[in-house]
């Protein structure tokens, strides 16, 4: 059988064409959405024309299908258009979708593969800080860490973020529990007059948690915060390692990574800094 | 000169058309957003496609422009779309712009024509509910009320919608100390038990307060809550009239109108009962 060395049947091709512009077209009226946003959710149509690039007439008409579909809405004093009841409906959907697991998978896997190390996303369980989700690099010997374990308020980089940053009274109330019932040698890793103002003070001007042989002899942490929409830690993110071979320090590249994927997980999360 | 009959040139006719299928075109991409909010924010191509009475085919290509838009994302492991950060953005802008004043004031203005009646929106201030605008019917002799005047917790209807509706710890405050400092008259209104609990209860029963000659002899008033996206009250509309000739009943047309008034504006700032 000879192959066919024929082009695409060109009678396609106005039809493609028309669909593209139509696909065109829906992207102009979420662009105008999205202008209308970044004006703070109000402008006039000026103001709207400009910071799109197009003519105000043709802002208008996209504009005018956005009001009849509820996502816009026109003050009658002013003439200012703003963003209306469905574009507030759209926003609830998109936050209650707003997942902190699903936001920051693709940063555990990037981060294993990147550093070869082991790492995973907490979050605030009734109990404390728990591992829900895990990555570890594909070497002979590596540092475990087990989905559903609890971890230390006070001495684990992933506590510590969840104690200086997360805005929670069950926090504090852990931590006051655990600094209470704190064995001497723990005590003394602590600031003697303000023990949790001092870490909290630590992590805040860091933006992050490290930690060597604190929890663990042995084992070194840094952790970062996974914040959503509103501000709220939602989860936290912990790349971990055997002392040795594993830099903790904040300005090191694993710590500069994990700064990265959190703020990558956060933006997701819809998180604006 | 003659005058010209002759109809709207031809040639405009394809330029108008191709206007015309470009916007229509933006609205069925709004429609996809509107159909995935109204799905909870996530759904499959094939029950996103059912929901709009669409072909998966058509949707999908909407949904591709969505995604490169940032609206929209697509979960690797389910493949369900779902509304994306930026529809988290658009959300948050368009809740910042609601605005009790704005969404009630048509209300005030209908209600006014309709019932010929003085009616007022006012929102919890520091001292307690305040009127902020108003609108009086064109008779007349007329119940006034003044824009920034602070009303009675306890014994206005506004307060009283406030009191029963608003999750707030100041609004419990005022109450207590308007109660504390009653006089034996005043006192003799309430349930001797439990009178700010009867008090709220009886508001929520109803949706609302209906009060006769209570705050002020010979006045009589009906208040309705407007609510915002998160289910808080955000202000109060009431309408009131002097006692004789103004019917506060909570089956009345007064009240009728005022609490459907009220759940127009709610629907406005995002409310969804």
């Amino acid at each position: 059988m000879p192959r066919s060395h024929a082009l695409p049947v060109p009678a396609d091709a106005p039809l493609v064409r028309a669909r593209r512009q139509r696909v065109q077209a829906a992207a102009t009226g979420v662009a105008v959405l999205k202008g209308l946003s970044r004006l703070d959710g109000r402008a006039s149509l000026t103001a709207l024309a400009a910071q799109l690039g197009e003519s105000p007439a043709k802002v208008h008409r996209y504009l005018q299908s956005l009001v009849e579909e509820g996502l816009v809405a026109q003050d009658p004093s002013s003439q200012h258009y703003y963003l209306g009841p469905e574009a507030i409906q759209i926003g609830i959907a998109a936050m209650r979708q707003a997942d902190p697991l699903r936001a920051a998978e693709p940063a555990l896997a990037r981060l294993r593969e990147r550093l070869e190390v082991t790492c995973f996303i907490a979050v605030m369980g009734n109990k404390g800080p728990t591992i829900v989700r895990f990555e570890e690099p594909g070497l002979p010997v590596t540092v475990n860490v087990r989905v559903g374990s609890v971890l230390s308020m006070l001495w684990s980089a992933t506590g510590r973020v969840f104690l200086a940053l997360a805005d929670d009274s069950r926090v504090e109330a852990m931590a006051r529990e655990e600094l209470a019932s704190a064995t001497p040698e723990q005590r003394q890793q602590l600031d003697p007059h303000d023990p949790l103002g001092r870490l909290r003070e630590e992590v805040r001007s860091l933006g992050m948690a490290c930690i060597r042989d604190v929890y663990l002899q042995g084992i070194s942490a840094v952790a970062a915060p996974l914040y959503d929409h509103s501000g709220r830690v939602r989860a936290v993110l912990t790349a971990l390692g055997a002392t040795g071979g594993f830099d903790a320090s904040p300005q090191g590249p694993i710590a500069q990574a994990l700064a990265v994927e959190a703020r990558a997980a956060s933006a997701v999360l819809g998180h604006r800094p």
